[in-house]
């Protein structure tokens, strides 16, 4: 069958997003001093953001905002280097504090998005505090009692975690790759077990940082004018180019981006013998993720059917008109919730209805980080 | 084995190419007159490129003269529209004539690259004239009768076609990301027979044309300017994005582009069995295109002998240096003749040694699509 199936969800139409509004919101800086929020809810979990001066942490502020997220008081926590920085949130005036470990007293929820060493060192402070840690580093994720989750996909693993039990706990934010694959991907694994993934991505430049979506600017500017470009973050040319994922290649031969994604597979499924392989590449995109995915099914699974499935499922869009050649992009689903599927298709390399290939993206910032780690929260309410 | 392997021949080192030399060369345009070579070899075939005013066509030209290709004469031949248009090639001026079906009369070899009508309109007149056509189109690939050749690969499927015998003849040239991929996985093919292929391309804007280049760039610039990007020969923002190619979708969810790396790998490997699926992308580069290609074999292929069967291989460099994360970029290729190819490792979700990941990038004007068309007239000596 011709598919032309658009769903258009309240996400989509519109101008394509501004490039200036692709890049982490600035902190909103005042000269005020510090003021209280007279709406707090005392019903509400207090709650502190550590990292928050990065592109994630910026995005925490922003979803938390967006989603009306209840809470009684909020902690903004940075490195030495950013404490004492004023920054508004929601009508109100916040000194951004230094992390140490006396910061955790009386937080009953706490976001991470400060690299894996900082997770490592203040995640267990926090927890033996009593704040439940949302953690999106990688610190955390493959250890053993600490549920890895995408609410969409396997809140379950979760569930018994509880605030106001006065027990701290870390719960693990998956690596965006794997967010963003499993979005698409767990709902017809649900109707049909995968057995096997092949995934090469498109990965934008925000999943290394701000500074790293900076220097891709920056560098564009400079190529264009026949300068040579400035290399900090990346060590070679970014800019109309593209390169295998900076992370650390392991002894297999892997980088460690890509065994997030054969690994946090396995343990968010909660199956040990799905197969996974996965080339992650830097594309010079700004802030959105594309993985384009190929599958092989225990049972025969067609195309319409899965359209269908992706169609109901939460947290997904399906854009896949073939008349007109629309298709997901990372531009698209740049800002945006939803992560987005299409080019979902038969894989005539494989048997019958057996394989699927599929194109998807989501908002590296946003559900592969901030988002998705706000909805663990929401549902600790 | 941990990979430490770096393969530096003669086209790597040094800077990465400055962006404008990335763009396809400007016709050297002249106020002279028309002069007529003085250098002619009189024993050496007489030439004619038809397209010669686009991206390949000048690649041709530059590949000819970088290559020293023998010639007695060579007629540079376009639309009506560039007709009468000026241009230098090895140190002689030539006036660009107007593409008719008497142009090919005393043509012993043409190169075209004009597009898929021209070619079927002219290809036939030419090889009725006793031209040999190497044609970069998709025009007559399938055909069964016409040869579909890269050098490196199946050059006896050429072998019946002798240039001087008065008889033409249709050469086809295999699509660029079908060049770049096979000249990679044929070597490796040739040891341990491939017996399913799954591919994810990267590919650039120079596989548009050359009006394709100058949109990405002038696009960039607009973006970088807070501007709305013109989209002419892409209905979308290009600058900082991605999409499915642009080629039309077919009745069975792939794109042309897609099927052309299906059945072309099936023809030029001469083996109808072959399971190939692809998903191709366009992604904001200029002249490169990138490939993920995962590899299923009939019989164990270590990842330590496909390096070395790699490295051996014709066209081709392995850059695979996983100490300092050294990889195959679009940029590092662009202008340069060999494929790279890097990121050789086992694929862990295939038992054994069954299964390979690879990562290729190739120019795709020159080997992509220029240099392999001179190969295969080369061929022809």
């Amino acid at each position: 069958m011709q598919a032309t199936s658009v769903v258009h969800r309240h996400f989509l139409g519109g101008d394509a997003p501004t490039f200036s509004s692709l890049r982490p919101k600035p902190i909103p800086t005042t000269t005020t001093s510090f003021a209280i929020r007279m709406s707090l809810r005392e019903d509400a979990p207090s709650l502190a953001v550590v990292g928050v001066t990065g592109a994630v942490g910026q995005e925490f502020l922003s979803v938390l905002s967006d989603r009306s997220f209840p809470y009684r008081s909020i902690k903004m926590l940075a490195s030495k280097r950013s404490a004492g920085k004023k920054l508004t949130f929601e009508d109100n005036e916040y000194v951004v504090e230094e992390l140490t470990a006396d910061s955790f007293n009386g937080v009953n929820i706490a976001l991470f998005s400060a690299g894996g060493s900082i997770s490592k060192e203040f995640g267990p402070i926090a927890a033996n505090c009593g704040s439940v840690v949302v953690d999106n580093s990688s610190a955390f994720r493959m250890d053993d009692g600490v549920p890895l989750v995408i609410p969409e996909v396997n809140p379950d693993a979760m569930s018994h975690i509880k605030l106001g039990s006065g027990k701290g706990a870390l719960i693990a934010n998956p690596n965006c790759s794997t967010i963003i694959c499993l979005m698409a991907v767990t709902p017809l694994h649900q109707r049909s077990k995968v057995l096997r993934m092949v995934v090469s991505t498109y990965q934008a430049a925000s999943g290394a940082g701000a500074a790293a979506m900076e220097e891709l600017e920056l560098q564009t500017r400079e190529v264009l004018k026949g300068k040579k470009p400035t290399c900090k973050i990346f060590k070679q040319q970014y800019a109309f180019n593209l390169f295998s994922h900076n992370a650390p290649v392991l002894s297999n031969g892997y980088n460690e981006e890509e065994m997030k994604l054969v690994k946090e597979t396995r343990k968010i499924w909660n199956d040990k013998d799905v197969k996974v392989t996965a080339t992650c590449i830097r594309v010079p995109v700004m802030r959105a993720h594309a993985e384009s995915v190929n599958l092989q099914f225990a049972n025969p699974l067609d195309e319409d059917e899965a359209r269908e499935i992706l169609k109901k499922a939460p947290g997904v869009v399906v854009i896949d008109d073939r008349v007109v050649n629309n298709f997901p992009t990372p531009l698209e689903v740049s800002n945006k919730d939803d992560v987005a599927v299409g080019r979902i298709r038969r894989d005539v390399s494989q048997d019958g209805n057996y394989g699927l290939d599929i194109f998807i993206c989501g908002d590296q910032i946003r559900k592969g980080a901030a988002l998705n780690a706000v909805q663990i929260a929401e549902m600790l309410l």
